[in-house]
């Protein structure tokens, strides 16, 4: 149940994700009592498929990693063992991302290659989605991780937004070979040398990413995450913008045509809360992270691509993928 | 000269300025007849106002720095010369930003107690404008730096965008004093520690700068760079859609009402080319960076921007406040 917003805004989102989709048996790992009050508004068609799973401990967001993951009862920790023994297929959740990164690497395991996993999302950009990641997972990252994210990144985008040969860039502050960071130029020159494993491009600028230039964009946690919430803060402020700009009849007609179409408005189509619902690419199982501020309807975007997901087993593929990088590197 | 349009836009952006502003006289350092041949077919009441300076030789985006910087016949070092020697008033290219930082250092000479110059910019809020820094002359940064930032960031939004006593954030992916890169738990700690100095208000993240929840963001030139150029790729990403989607005449008509309106439109709110032109703060005189991509109309706007900067006197604002937070800080 972890989030910034509280266990109310969690169960809108379940019930917004059983109407959709009446199929999912939910798993709530948090304080019981406070659950089932929550609970008692709904209807208990959408209530029977929640079946709780006290945990009265959880993790804040300043607690100190190493600690945080020691702890035995917290929801966090519970929840990612109930999916390390099987008893449920994936979780979702958008508590303390550094100790969620650290408990799903040690109780899910890595695919054999990983180092360690990355956070991807998709981004909507001019022409579709692209998939950026790391998102926040590893704030500095070795050239070998990149090239990890880049195989990661091309399976999660072909299997999941059907690219064939999806394009790859590594992000940096230029496009030529001795702008930006040293692990970046090592990283440059080893993607160059696996065209039988990835379509690597070369390097990416910032506005690269919204035009859609590349299927999928590598870089830095740090980077990624810095850059994802930038791009949120936009989407934010245009809607605060449009909204105060709205004072003639005229403009205020459009707004309401814009919306009432349904994914046909500019504001939907850079709505952040569209691409809410991360993916922890690199484990054996599925654990999605969701922002700890989205509302009900991000929180269930977050749901969505964690049932998505649940149909495809990217594992063997980026597995046998890194075997190919490294004997091709070698 | 230095773009990477050529020079017959910028000479197109000295006639836009030179119409808002004849009292301008504009040193060209550049090939001669190249620009003798692109200014034939304008007016001479603008012509006028040109002074050639003939430098064919010119510094290369993919050139080695410290190669680049030697040559001493570049239209670069030529014409920030002309700078250091009070021939001109300040300095406007968009070629190399390595070669021009590293250029611009040695010749204009940095303020006392400035490590190394940073590149600043306004980027467009949804409650004004905030200033970003660095914005890629200095791609990792100490503690000391930020915290050097964080003063000539004060003085900048203070000096130009009016702004009495500026929030200052530092750029972050939390808000928890223990998320992130340990220069920012160091720059954070110092920066708390100088109440007389500046107004800090912590860690901000991606979605606060869109937002304008701080007046002054600091951060490394690397994910400055990454975080201004995502913004301007969602403004044009926007645009393109926009675009695409006019396909009723209803909001045919609505785009026309937005654009017809001055400085009352989204689009232009948020539209990118409105924030051309950097300043490289720390330095004794007046050195502004285009981007190199610019437009004729973007490139007009860079120098619109030293045009307004040349009426302010940052240095000695600076050092003093680089003085007491020394003193404070030791």
């Amino acid at each position: 149940m972890g989030t910034d917003q509280g266990p109310e805004t969690i169960i809108k989102a379940l019930s917004l994700a059983h109407k959709k989709h009446p199929d999912i048996e939910f798993h709530l790992f948090g304080p019981s009592d406070v659950i089932k009050r929550e609970l008692s508004s709904y209807l208990t068609s959408f209530t029977n498929t929640c079946i709780l799973h006290d945990a009265p401990e959880f993790i804040t967001n300043d607690e100190v990693i190493s600690k945080a993951i020691r702890r035995k009862n917290t929801s966090m920790r519970l929840a990612l063992q109930a999916v390390a023994d099987g008893q449920v297929d994936g979780i979702v959740s958008g508590g303390n991302t550094g100790a969620y990164m650290a408990l799903a690497t040690i109780l899910l395991k890595t695919i054999p290659g990983v180092t360690r996993p990355a956070i991807a999302t998709t981004f909507p950009t001019a022409v579709g989605k692209c998939i950026l990641l790391d998102m926040g997972a590893n704030i500095e990252c070795s050239p070998k991780q990149l090239v990890e994210f880049a195989i990661m990144g091309k399976t999660f985008s072909r299997d999941l937004l059907n690219i064939d040969s999806p394009k790859i860039g590594v992000l940096n502050i230029g496009r030529e070979d001795l702008k930006g960071k040293p692990e970046l130029h090592e990283a440059h020159q080893k993607l160059k040398n696996l065209p039988d494993v990835v379509n690597y491009m070369g390097f990416v600028e910032g506005n690269d990413i919204p035009l859609g230039k590349a299927d999928v964009v590598v870089t830095d946690g740090f980077t990624g995450n810095v850059t994802i919430k930038t791009a949120e803060g936009i989407g934010s402020a245009i809607a605060q913008v449009f909204k105060e700009k709205m004072q003639s009849n005229l403009l205020f007609k459009i707004l309401k045509f814009f919306s009432s179409r349904k994914n046909s408005g500019l504001g939907d189509h850079f709505n952040p809360v569209k691409y809410n619902g991360a993916m922890f690419l690199g484990l054996k199982s599925l654990a999605i992270k969701s922002h700890g501020g989205a509302s009900a309807k991000g929180f269930a975007n977050a749901i969505e691509v964690a049932y998505k997901l649940n149909q495809y087993d990217f594992s063997h593929q980026i597995e046998r993928d890194l075997i190919a990088s490294k004997s091709q590197l070698s």
